[in-house]
């Protein structure tokens, strides 16, 4: 039985909409974030030395990492939502898996960490300085990246359904999460179609059963 | 003709490497960082849209994102740096592709660009409270996962010779960059097994040979 060690508003939640999508059975395992850190509990370092969320266990198979989680379902449950070997469908299969922690996440978790910054800097002078080298760290060098990137996958989305060719792959799995967190901040408006995306995904049917399943998630 | 966009002191070294240990015939087309930013120049924009190194091509076809270019590589020219289809070895090989660029690569950044704020803060009052918050934000964040991190490749290292496997795969010309950059700012000392593995790549005649064609590189 595959169990998903799953954290709550976070990249597992992906993972869940993975296996209901398959059709698989799976149990959920929850954990909460702790309330003054917002990082994951020290009990998931039980499951995989690291302690983050996604984690899965499939018997005594242990497989963490976002991207190598959906590749290990996907070759062992459900091929269809891998494109043809040689195809450019795969390539960009391939790409899109990478991407969206390698490039994509980073400077968006950066932005959450200078926000936490500037909200937490005390006194007043402080604080005041603390914005101001946080906005010019944000301004300077992973603004433009997020910038750049969200351009290039607003315009992908405007040529194709899904990320990987015609059909969902597991390309559109893991990169369900970041867009979901720039639609639920507010940048949907500039953002059209990956906007008119994140919508379709909530629409389907696998997603709502994750949703119902998975306790409470701020981005659907 | 395969095209490596290869720019100095980069992530792109391990795909000359990679192309070297496959045999594979290659050009590079150099490109050197900007002297003020330190970033990739804007003429990579017309390979690739996002403007980022390594990307390469491959008669019309065009690859980014470090662990995509290695999968691409492999899978069109050497899949014997790939282990088989459902072993541990397979789940390992694509489990540390990710990890290197989606976990281990996102807080060695942070550090480069907090070591860039406490450098260049002015006047002096500024700068004692600009290191001090780029301390704070290392220390209470990235610091600790970078940390984490290493013992968790430390202890792999001390078990394995090579990352996933017997045998060297794709996953440890995707883990090279990053640890090479560790054992050049110095933590070799306190991670010996990290330490004999970068020596033990760096021994391989393609890795000597990648290093000769590639230009200039610190971190080797």
């Amino acid at each position: 039985m595959i169990v998903v060690h799953h954290l709550n508003n976070s990249r597992s939640q992906r993972i869940l909409w993975l296996l209901e999508e398959l059709g698989v059975d799976y149990e959920i395992k929850p954990y909460k974030r702790d309330a003054t850190t917002n990082l994951a509990p020290k009990t998931l370092k039980l499951i995989h030395p690291l302690g983050k969320s996604p984690v899965i266990t499939d018997n005594d198979i242990t497989v963490a990492e976002s991207g190598a989680i959906i590749e290990y379902l996907i070759e062992t449950y459900g091929q269809h939502l891998k494109p043809g070997e040689h195809s450019q469908a795969r390539r960009e299969y391939t790409y899109w898996l990478h991407f969206a922690e390698g490039s994509l996440m980073p400077p968006m978790v950066a932005k959450l960490v200078f926000d936490k910054v500037k909200t937490k800097a005390k006194p007043f002078f402080v604080k005041m300085l603390a914005e101001k080298i946080a906005d010019k760290v944000m301004e300077g060098y992973y603004a433009p990246i997020t910038a750049a990137n969200m351009s290039f996958i607003e315009t992908h989305l405007q040529n194709n359904k899904w990320f990987a060719g015609d059909e969902l792959s597991g390309a559109d799995f893991q990169m369900s999460f970041p867009l979901e967190a720039v639609v639920a901040r507010g940048a949907g408006a500039q953002l059209p179609a990956i906007s008119e995306y994140v919508q379709r995904i909530h629409q389907l049917d696998s997603y709502k059963r994750a949703l119902a399943k998975g306790g409470d998630y701020d981005y659907a």
